[in-house]
């Protein structure tokens, strides 16, 4: 048997830790049993939190190497600051101990700054890679995702940037979606190749010298729809769209209970369309993709949502041994160095 | 009674033209005289084209006055070429009919690229004005729409070019909605006033020193909210995020007829649904806001969309007659030089 791949959980990040966070590497290490993968979980965190919980939960202890952090990076910590003062957080260790060789990834749903401060800080950088970024799945109109990146890490960005995040983006739906030649779209305001700011047109002229399946310039309206396999954009862009994006599902609750309230038949017609609307809506539930890697750092480290559920934990997990097995981070180098 | 305010309409402007901007004039005509309000409308275009609508429709042609233009600018003509080479076009013809000050507005449902250049070149901009703007109305969960500026005239802007926006669409909604004080926010990556890219930091510092009512840095998740009333960003992110908006409809349409195929039951749902979706989702509809109009201009020049129905004309041509009638250039001009 493959010698095992080590994940270090950080037990204490996000909004329902330990509690998700345990529940959720529970599930993973039973997925991975019952798939016969190879993987170990080390948990990292308050020790006496982490058995309490694992108590709780009535899960056998020997599941899990712990490993004891005295300090938590809160979600509204200052990231530089807790990267200065908490050398004791779960984060900070979790993240040693991988960059020490003694783990092959780490995940984390806590503070999302603070992880990618931390990460890049404490990982460094794959040679080649100017800036780590992360990318995130949209759904799309067709069966399969588009990946999104930058979606928040870098907000000042120059040409040179947004191409390597599109060779990182593309090496990474490759492996995750194991699309062979991934399309990649800069994201424009028109598709005209004379569109954009200054750093779009630059971008363009780099990307379309390139050997990745590039299909030139495309709109904020190809998001959804599946043109592309991987958009890139800066990630002020990025944030922003995402952002308003995840606001449109409470915007069409509260348009939805607006008109429900207008009337007894109102209600009585927007009962009935709630299952409906649930089934439609299915694939846009964050949880299924779990959380997002950032690419670029010498290391794995896969960033979840404050508010992950057990179910989010545990995709993150499985991404994270993904990451690892498909050797993301060799090909990105290879892309980059060649 | 007072001098009539006097808008030409680019009867060959929009996908259905002349036939929607013909019936949408009529429509806004017969919204004048009902409300006892002075306004003339000079149709521009082909005189035939033009002729045989107003037959075809039954309309008294003594309701308009016709001003003939031979040539037409076409959806997929580049702006600066039709502005070199299509001096006898409707669009071209009838900006310096305004010009002269044979005209009081224009609105235009035609190429928005070229009606937004056509407009800068001919009108000119108003003193204090370095950047003529385009903004747009999103619906919100509150009763009142946000107005998101620029929403893709300007891609590459400098700080001051962003408050120089916040200023116009202030004065904007202000007039249109009755707001007296409009909420006005910057789009940014976080709330927080260290966040952002160096444009946005920039114009963060333009605006606190300023007396609008700035409220701070707001996120893309804030647009939908309601929380202001003015979003400024760059016409680069205004133009993807507004296209990522209109996609959003035809996302869920597909999402909603795909659940529906999935089965005899879903199928029923999805028709029960329906109506329900529909009275939600009312006042997402572009037709109800009309057009916009390009802020900074020195005349009042109102560019619709392509697709433009009748009602979306009607209401083009009210909000052209808002716009003159509540002098939003006046005070534009005032609030930029004083």
């Amino acid at each position: 048997m493959a010698q095992p791949i080590r994940i270090v959980v950080d037990a204490m990040g996000g909004d329902f830790a330990p509690q998700n966070e345990i529940l959720g590497a529970y599930q993973a290490l039973r997925y991975f049993q019952e798939h016969n993968i190879n993987v170990e979980i080390l948990l990292i965190g308050q020790q006496d939190a982490i058995q309490t919980a694992i108590h709780q939960h009535g899960i056998a202890p020997s599941q899990f190497s712990i490993l004891h952090a005295d300090e938590v990076v809160a979600m509204d910590d200052e990231p530089a600051q807790a990267f200065r003062k908490k050398r004791q957080s779960s984060l900070y260790l979790g993240l040693q101990h991988h960059k020490d060789g003694h783990a092959d990834a780490f995940v984390s749903a806590g503070n999302t700054g603070a992880v990618m401060s931390h990460s890049t800080l404490i990982l460094g950088r794959i040679t080649g890679v100017s800036r780590p970024t992360i990318g995130t799945f949209f759904p799309t109109t067709t069966s399969q995702p588009t990946l999104v990146v930058d979606a928040g890490a870098n907000v000042d960005c120059k040409a040179k940037h947004l191409f390597e995040f599109g060779i990182m983006g593309s090496i990474y739906v490759q492996c995750i979606l194991g699309i062979e030649r991934p399309r990649v779209g800069l994201l424009n305001v028109g598709e005209e190749d004379s569109k954009g700011n200054d750093i779009a047109l630059e971008a363009y002229a780099l990307f379309r010298q390139s050997t990745l399946n590039f299909v030139g310039n495309i709109e904020g309206r190809d998001i959804l729809t599946g043109t592309v396999d991987v958009v890139v954009c800066d990630g002020f862009v990025g944030n922003i769209v995402l952002k308003f994006a995840e606001s449109m599902l409470t915007f069409l609750k509260a348009k939805f209970s607006a008109f429900a309230s207008t009337g007894i038949i109102q209600k009585l017609l927007m009962a009935a369309a709630k299952p409906a609307l649930k089934g439609a809506l299915t694939g846009m539930n964050y949880e299924d993709y779990g959380g997002v890697p950032l690419l670029g750092v010498n290391g794995v480290s896969i960033i979840g949502h404050g508010k992950s559920t057990p179910l989010a934990v545990k995709n993150m997990i499985l991404r994270a041994e993904e990451v690892v097995r498909k050797e993301v981070n060799q090909r990105i180098e290879a892309a980059l160095t060649s």
